[in-house]
């Protein structure tokens, strides 16, 4: 078995050799956006789940490179249509592509890294080809339904716990799961295997996106890398906003809205009185114990599958490193 | 073999089945938009052509309906994107999707749309996948070059005729020849037969482009349906302008560069002096010429496909019917 690093490195010099062939493409207004974004790095933890999952059911794991990379252009395409969609200028501390370029051209080479997606996905080996495309279509167009819940979001006056969850399940999990259950099929895995593999995959990056809301409030700033209290600042409705709504008192509920609404208030303030609600409500504590619930729901799947204790151990470390991240 | 408007219901019910299944999908503001193209109608030229080149080569027809449905959800897709691009306000005698909505919703339901389009070409039968999805891939990602190409022609100060052929050959024609040869393929036709139908697409296609052309300043406003002259209005590199272009004298150039700066003169005006100095460079004539080159060219490969020529008949009327037509 390969590890971590060696999967790593696997993957940073395909996408690196593939950014670049993309790069010369004719007419180069379309193709380099999608060459700026896809060299720009960021985790590729996408492609590296799905040749560690393939890894843990074959050694040859070469030929699931192209799939593997396929998930990461399709997540590039959801980051360039998202960032025109939220106004975003800076991704992986670089212009945005709609900024460096332009929104047409955003939109444009976005809808070719979509298709892209698909040509490094065709390029699996006959035996799978059926089951992937399925299961990336279906991935695919959930991510979509997540994006298009985000969006509703901002404007509904009340959204749930339940229907939060739903959102990041459709918006950011379904796909970590898809990458594990590919590298499965990829590698021949019986069905259930593959489908334990998803569901490891997809209460891990519920953990991932829920450790996202609690890092904004409670995390270090010298080591999140962001300004601390962001979320609270711009009203985002994130788990612990949405708890705190639902378990505030009338007279918490009143002071809440208020700070929600106050476009005076200073950023400063504005997180030193929320924070303040959240620990009234113990509401760091509801999204650990959350974050916990999902981290061992995701074990839980792990330790299902029937491979050897010594080769889920990469994925075991990967998940422990995830839950345990500050940044 | 089915008459061509047995073909054409068999299209129009399922494709308006499927608008509802998508109709009712939640979430709304996700696949509302999609359906709400879908159902508008247009010619649905693109499934018809899978399903009569399919029928060449078999009578059962039914089960190539999905991977045909493809086809027109993908152009629907191409449609919505295009369509915010070149900031359209209608589309079939309706608001466009990002009127209707907003461009959010746009930008999203059309990468919907294009996933949505693949879930169709998912459903075709085992034997074809692997072809009909590469050949679908290239297609599609051709297609956003041509898209690439018209935008940047728009700002380009010199476009040659050879340029101008190449850009309408991805933009449009490649389309319509694949939904031809992926007819052939779910047909189990031989390869040269998939390649000679995929030849009489792409020049019928090219043949089809340059009538709009055509149309745009030789049409009857009785038949046309269109305003007459809206090209020369508008400054679009139309093969006719860039055709007079190439070759107008010293005289003419300055005459014909001085009308394209012209922001004070009237349509009527500016219509009139521009078709003046065609009718001195006999563009019509050239036009026409190369239409018929490519409707030819078109014909000598469908003459080519080895099925009887009763079997010819319908594309054969079809090829006719689109050049010959005034709208």
């Amino acid at each position: 078995m390969k590890t971590f690093s060696e999967i790593q490195t696997l993957v940073n010099q395909a996408i690196e050799k593939e950014a670049k062939i993309i790069a010369d493409k004719q007419p180069h207004g379309l193709y380099q956006p999608i060459s700026y974004i896809l060299e720009a790095g960021g985790k590729r933890l996408r492609p590296i789940l799905v040749l560690m999952a393939n890894n843990l059911f074959t050694n040859k794991i070469d030929g699931s490179l192209s799939p593997a990379i396929a998930f990461e252009v399709f997540h590039n395409f959801t980051l360039i249509h998202d960032d025109i969609m939220d106004k975003a200028d800076l991704r992986r501390n670089r212009a945005t592509v709609h900024k460096k370029w332009d929104e047409n051209t955003a939109i444009l080479s976005g809808d070719a890294s979509l298709i892209v997606a698909y040509q490094f996905l065709a390029k699996a080996p006959d035996f799978a080809l059926a089951k992937l495309l399925d299961l990336f279509n279906q991935t695919a167009v959930e991510v979509c339904e997540g994006q298009q819940y985000d969006m509703e979001f901002e404007t509904q006056e009340q959204v749930s716990a339940t229907q939060y969850l739903e959102m990041i399940r459709l918006k950011t999990s379904v796909l970590v799961a898809a990458c594990l259950k590919a590298g499965a099929i990829l590698g021949k895995a019986d069905a259930d295997d593959a489908e334990n593999l998803y569901q490891f995959g997809l209460n891990l990056g519920l953990a991932f996106q829920l450790r996202d809301d609690y890092l904004d409030v409670y995390g270090d700033v010298k080591t999140f890398g962001k300004k601390i209290g962001n979320d609270i600042v711009s009203n985002k409705k994130t788990y612990l906003l949405i708890k705190a709504l639902e378990q505030s008192s009338d007279n918490q509920l009143v002071e809440l809205k208020s700070l929600l609404r106050d476009k005076q208030i200073s950023a400063k303030e504005k997180i030193e009185k929320v924070s303040f609600i959240y620990a009234q409500l113990k509401i760091k504590e509801q999204v650990n114990e959350k974050i916990g619930y999902f981290y061992e729901k995701a074990l839980g799947f792990l330790k299902k599958l029937t491979v050897s204790s010594e080769k889920k151990e990469g994925l075991l470390h990967l998940a422990k490193k995830l839950n345990s991240r500050e940044q």
